[in-house]
């Protein structure tokens, strides 16, 4: 099993035994996350973020850094050649000849896939268009498998924009690789689409789509909850309408799981009370911390240094 | 005396002893300034700025390198997931998984308390608010320390923008540990607040508050001069009527004493006449090295690595 | 012959011998490129840029981290210093204390001349106004080197915007140092500047005006596309009249010669057929990589580590 000079353009670029060996790398890498290392030194990340984002930028320059390794890149297109109307073709064709591996977010659904198909070094997709984000989706796994020991069997919960939302599209992509049952809950105007459903149901996931946020709420072992994104919305009315249409709170947690988990790919803008961050099911900060180590393993593997 | 893990929120966050301390060490760290070192090999600084800075963000940034340590962060927080709602709070908790260190800058006052509460990490404080910054007022009172060779017994002028200025009353708290006298010199609408001049005379400091400019230049041994800083005013009108009233030229320092040393926090647009540069008193450009050794000084120590 | 501590603003800053010098610093930092070094370890670059640019920003920085050093800077003037009004002059006196070299891209003529007068550090012209752009002359001298193992006695065409494109004025001066014809083709109203054809004819070289650009392609043995820059048109009208006046197509290469290298400065936004990518004679995105070289040269040799 090699990771050298591969793209990551979905989640189901890797098979599960891969998602898994990188799993056990990020395991390893763990003392590295902290102290630093000289694993990737003299090698370039080039981070291109066409649009804006913290967590994961941030991330995967952190995990390249702690590897011994360095960064170049934007972090919105304003201040690059693209406001002179460069095409993404040519931006990754020159950005090639400068560094070892390109991580690329882009507005646009195939970015990754089309810049991929160009570039002569390994691309890693951090999200593209509404659909994919598959990183995010491995260090959500990655948080479920280190929190809970295990993701089969498990009754799994996403709520939210199931529509708009690309990171729970890679997730349940991910997930469908397991033996779960999925629960879904969000405003009808933000059913995950049918397409996506049926993939979902051929890979043999189980789906539960009409119980009530309460049931889901008492019977699941991980909860993932997401943010409505306003800049997903065609139109933004549509968007006032379902804004605090649902929300997590303390009090909706009396009869959950004891050992309840739950998740959120961050930021929040109200739909998780913050009252929940100091209980114990509350694991969305400590995903974050996860994600470090998922992309160190990403970075380090696919530039063969592993 | 360890700093090690401690945040830097307020000039008074450390005693006089310890201010000393750190003078010593940014001393020692002199040779590391031009030549780098390995002192914080593998260590990440994170450079959260919620406001635009070139000189404090750059040198923050500069004192890492030069120690061998990496820096990741945003210049502004339109790139940022503050753009998406984000709450402090959360890139705080974040933000700390990816890095051993926050160096935050916020236009809203107390915001660096607040990081510090919800952070593990270590936050210092690069401006926040109109109120305070203490690590420009560190270089200062380092400025003094190494240019008059003292800073007990001087006579020192602060001159400007007194009201909005943080720089200015980071500083007066910071000479308040120090047997000085001060001499004010504002426009009336931008004079130091009473309850700050309430807090230093409490402190023993000897206020001059109606000299004039001539007199104060003639007797000073130090003229700090700021910025009127348009965007503290909460009124443009207030701005434009101030801006330009008061100036430090060239030919007003024909009677000044032999040492005088001028300093200015920076950026300058206007009232310090360039004709000063070239003149033995002009040190605000010495300043930002000093601020470099300070800052040097402060990240080594806080993350325990001297 | 030494590079140690001198500026480079115009290409004219360095002789004949001293830029083929560069070349050979060049041709041996290669293995470098791709896989690091220690060399500059230790040192920093400032990259001061008041104009967006992804190619060149990225390629100084990734050169600046193949060498083993470190990286501060903005890539915009509004996260800045500048936005509060400081003068350039300043921002230089400021920043020569946080670094080793100083890379400027400004929108006005004369800025690197008077960021280097004022610095205590180097300074790299990376681009100002719409005259000088010398490390893009370097490196486009350095591709036909390169590709073609020699400059003299090649007939090299220049086509596109020549009056407000400010890589060719600084190309065109390079090639006057050689035994070159000059083919200049582009719309009236971007004619290259009268009093840059009269340095360039004192200088020995050919000039062509008249030719037809199908002669021209058939006869060149190097064609220099460029973009017509909207931003340095006084008149968006002017701008619109000309765009797409002139576009070099797949088809109007059949009668070229056979070793025909076009080169481009990127980016690019419609006056090359993509088409062409494939072919032999395309070589404007190796070209990128050979800037890379060109300035890891140019960074080593200024800061005295070859």
């Amino acid at each position: 099993m090699t990771f050298k000079g591969r793209d990551f353009i979905e989640i189901t670029s890797f098979k599960r035994s891969e998602i898994e060996y990188l799993f056990k790398i990020a395991d390893k890498l763990e003392p590295v996350a902290r102290k630093g290392s000289d694993i990737l030194k003299g090698r370039i990340l080039a981070c291109l973020f066409f649009e804006p984002s913290t967590r994961t930028r941030l991330s995967f320059e952190a995990a390249m850094l702690r590897l011994g390794g360095d960064v170049i890149g934007f972090a919105e297109p304003a201040v690059s050649s693209i406001a002179k109307g460069e095409s993404l073709a040519d931006t990754v064709r020159v950005v090639e000849n400068y560094a070892d591996i390109i991580v690329l977010r882009h507005p646009l659904e195939g970015a990754a896939k089309l810049a991929a198909e160009f570039s002569s070094i390994p691309v890693i997709n951090a999200g593209s268009g509404s659909l994919s984000h598959p990183t995010q989706a491995l260090l959500d796994l990655y948080t479920i498998y280190r929190e809970k020991g295990k993701i089969d069997g498990l009754k799994i919960a996403l709520i939210g924009d199931l529509k708009y939302g690309r990171t729970v599209h890679s997730l349940a992509y991910a997930l469908s690789y397991y033996d779960v049952k999925l629960s879904l809950i969000s405003p009808p105007q933000l059913k995950m689409r049918r397409e996506i459903l049926e993939d979902l149901r051929r890979s043999g996931v189980k789906i539960l789509e009409n119980e009530s946020l309460q049931d889901v709420i008492e019977t699941s072992d991980v909860i993932y909850v997401t943010r409505i994104q306003k800049e997903r919305f065609p139109d933004p009315t549509e968007y006032e309408r379902v804004k605090g249409s649902y929300k997590l709170t303390f009090d909706m947690l009396s009869n959950c799981k004891k050992d309840l988990i739950i998740l959120h790919p961050l930021p929040r803008v109200g739909e998780l009370d913050p009252k929940i961050d100091s209980t114990r099911h509350a694991k969305y900060f400590k995903q974050t911390y996860y994600g470090l180590l998922v992309r160190m393993a990403l970075l380090a593997s696919i530039l063969g240094a592993i």
